[in-house]
């Protein structure tokens, strides 16, 4: 034994914070304003739940399910868990409650730890998830009034009262299981995925490096991705190891809000998906002058790629980086980032050729290897063509679903990450589709992205989603649904006579549909599934078949 | 298993800068000039090295000791050696031929990779290194008629000629050892330091954090500290990792050639002890005009403390950071690290108080623990004022020598650092001393370091080298020996006066001894045995004895 065998543990990362900045604030959206912590404050609570879970028979390795939005509580619930070495089931508020009851009973949730307000919702599947023995209740100003039947309940605040604020974090192995997160299934039975203590160490430790998100303790970051989805990216975890302010927006998800919110906690780095910064950006045009976003230095965007006239905005408007992550639940999530300038030769690039690049899906992260693969495994070369399936391997990318092995979704040791893709010769990873999205016209793909990216460029158009109709000669062709602005007039020709600039005659979307909202799934993405669904059960046909 | 066993090897890390920046430059000086390197050459050499030196029978866990300068066949035998699985032994240089034998014996180096200027000092040992089969011999311009009779030599072109460019990296253990490093030992045998992959796996991504050096691909580093004094800081293996631009300085450490490196090749970051800074600094005054060093940002400074007034040269003269490290040997090496603004609270701090935080050792890296102690074990507060033995445990911490265990090193599984110090309600460590250099002056403790460092503020001193020397009375007594700046006259009297200012009156040398160099130790710090030795040996008596 030459070096120390410390196990990588997130026990020995997550009071880190504490220590060396523990007058530094966690903040917390209210109805009537904030409610903020200091980090000392934080880690005692934390500690003292842990005590609490503890003397309510959660072990090592039990599963305590979490059913909160993004605040101080939540926090606590990962501090104490991920410390005492229970499991951390992070339960989607936005799951049917048909999803919900599966998950909770895959998982054999113990306790689970919810927001009052969201209450409601766990009730409908009372008396149907029979391992859960206790209910911990968050309670925010104006719901003092829970009540829930789903198992013996107990006031977060009483329950955690008067425990030691001291817990002395066992010695387990670094493999040991640290969180579960179920992927929202867009087939079949939602999937578990289980991280370990020594994946998220890793995780962790890779977003805080300079060329990845640079998280740093000076920062004051806001995770508008829920803490529900793959550990809230793993800035959760970073800020408690860092000791940076943290600044949460709980169920306050309106995009005024949250820029009141970013401008008033002088926010430096927020994490959210697309149609978040979307959302935020149009808050800001209607309201230009009402927010200092002085401090704003980066935008993380995850979950979808960004469109590249969004991107493009923030910079030019807000002198504001957008970092695009890509990844997903069996990456923990970062797989691969980019920036404007991840590269030597990338220093002296004009700003247009800067945010390309951030409309790319990026470099590898350090520590991981992908590859884009063809139908059988071969490898396809990395030269800016060859569209292929992405694989990935590494420290931090799943080998198996929990009590679900699914060996369909691996390759030897890689994960089929169910993304179709291109890298190009700087290395970059840019995703066409994901692979059941692909728009496969007479043995060619057409990617639904690049479609939706070039139609919401245009003026006008605020939203676009891209999806396959069935067709009898060439297999499949494209429809695109659009979502104009409030007062804009954009007609399908206008779209087309746009798509025809950028794109081949075979490409063209067939059908143009104005529609007034696109469903969006549990983790806010468009939900192309039902899409797709709803356009059959209303007997959709396309224009040439009619 | 959850997620994938990726073993933590430095092969998943060391061909990645290649693949994204192929063209980047790894630049070597030369005595004509430089010699340049891409990414993607500097990759095929080093599998072709690999090849070779598998031909030359050298297997898993065997021992390639490398005795040369920082250079680009250098950093290949980093990259080779550690891909294959062989243990890389940096030879230092500057060892005497009598350390430099029992360490190669120690170590039973198989092959030897030499710089072809360095071979008379291996020649000395000739007869007396039996496990050496071959020595690769590795020529620059004017030392074409190299002679070695040490073992069988060969030109390292014509060794790596012809191999094949792509070595399969073998699948071994994360805890196999990657390297060997030898304390320079200033007390007893050298002893040695192995480190494994998945320690300097994990430190590679420690020291890329913001927070951390900050390293970046978009930097251009220049590592001035010698590649055989701990992995370079681990800066070779960032460099392959991340693809930065790589400038090293071979044999050429004169100041001025420094100067004239860095300005040429753009480096953004540097790193060295603080008697190269100080020759750094002198260099530029004297010709101010005589080099652009617009893309320096930071400088990182380690081995010992920098005084705070070069700290603050550095930044008043050139905007540059001085980033303080701590770390031996024995911590692979980063332990602590301090930076301008590393937490919230110091954002708005003066210059003054920002400079002030570099000049102490800093905030313990994430993953790692740090605790001062008193003589029993028992810990003492982080108050700014109880000073104890400082033990540091965590994943890049050595835990016993190589095959030469000394547990008095270690306590449970803590590494006794040697170093005495604080630490402050900020978390700042602040170093007092080397246990063994601390002043014991009637039951209270002196610190050399702080009365060198104040000494070498007042204008004309140009380096200060306090020691203990024996008192009846008081047990140990401080004497100070000072180098003036050449015409300086910078009198006993007021050497004393200045530091009478800061120092109780017991707290003040004796004795002030004018002289003109101060020996160093092999890793360039100042060697206060040989101090002690040499006025033992020439019978000084400290003045109130005589």
């Amino acid at each position: 034994m030459a070096m120390q065998r410390t196990p990588l543990l997130m026990s020995r990362l997550i009071d880190r914070g504490a220590e060396l900045a523990p007058n530094v604030e966690i903040v917390t959206a209210t109805a009537s304003g904030t409610r903020r912590h200091t980090y000392a404050e934080s880690r005692n609570r934390a500690h003292q739940l842990a005590h609490a879970l503890a003397d309510a028979g959660v072990g090592i390795g039990d599963r305590v399910g979490t059913f909160m939005w993004n605040g101080s509580r939540h926090l606590e619930a990962y501090h104490a868990v991920a410390g005492m070495g229970a499991v951390l089931h992070t339960l989607n508020i936005r799951l049917s409650a048909h999803d919900l009851e599966y998950i909770i009973n895959h998982a054999e949730d113990k306790v689970i730890i919810a927001d009052a307000d969201a209450l409601p919702l766990l009730e409908a599947i009372a008396g149907r998830i029979p391992s859960v023995q206790k209910v911990v209740v968050a309670v925010e100003d104006g719901f003092e009034d829970w009540h829930t039947t789903v198992a013996p309940a107990e006031d977060y605040e009483a329950f955690i009262a008067g425990k030691p604020t001291r817990y002395e974090w066992p010695a387990i192995a670094e493999t040991a299981p640290l969180g579960l997160c179920y992927t929202s299934g867009t087939t079949g039975r939602p999937k578990g995925v289980e991280y370990e203590h020594r994946s998220q160490y890793l995780h962790t430790m890779a977003i805080c490096m300079t060329d990845s998100m640079g998280l740093s303790a000076t920062d004051a970051v806001c995770g508008i991705v829920p803490m529900f989805h793959v550990m809230g990216w793993g800035m959760p975890w970073a800020g408690l190891m860092l000791g940076c302010k943290q600044v949460m927006p709980h169920r306050f998800m309106d995009p005024a809000r949250i820029l009141r919110l970013m401008a008033d906690e002088g926010v430096t780095l927020s994490a959210g998906v697309p149609t978040i910064w979307q959302g935020v950006k149009a808050a800001y045009e209607a309201n230009p002058s009402g927010y200092d976003l002085s401090q704003l230095s980066r935008l993380t965007c995850g979950g979808a790629a960004p469109p590249p006239s969004l991107i493009r905005w923030y910079w030019d408007a807000l002198g504001v980086e957008m970092i695009q992550g890509w990844g997903m639940t069996e990456t923990s999530p970062l797989a691969t980032l980019s920036r404007r300038v991840m590269q030597r030769a990338h220093i002296d690039l004009s700003p247009d050729e800067q945010s390309a690049n951030v409309a790319k899906a990026g470099q590898v992260m350090p520590g991981l290897e992908l590859g884009i693969f063809d139908d059988d495994f071969n490898r396809l070369p990395h030269d800016g063509e060859a569209v292929g399936e992405i694989l990935v391997r590494g420290p931090w990318i799943c080998a198996e679903y929990y009590q679900n092995p699914q060996p369909d979704s691996f390759h030897d040791d890689w994960l089929i990450t169910g993304d179709v893709g291109k890298i190009d010769a700087d290395g970059y990873v840019i995703i066409s589709d994901r692979s059941k999205d692909l728009v496969k016209s007479g043995g060619e793909w057409i990617s639904s992205v690049d479609l939706e990216n070039h139609i919401v460029a245009l003026p006008g158009v605020a939203q676009a989603c891209v999806v396959a109709q069935p067709h009898p000669r060439w297999g499949e062709r494209p429809v695109a649904l659009v979502i104009l602005d409030d007062g804009a007039d954009v007609p399908e020709a206008r779209i087309l006579e746009h798509c025809a600039t950028a794109f081949a005659k075979w490409q063209l979307p067939d059908d143009v549909l104005h529609v007034k909202d696109i469903p969006l799934t549990s983790t806010g993405k468009m939900d192309k599934k039902t899409v797709r669904a709803g356009l059959a059960a209303e007997g959709y046909k396309l224009p040439s078949l009619r």
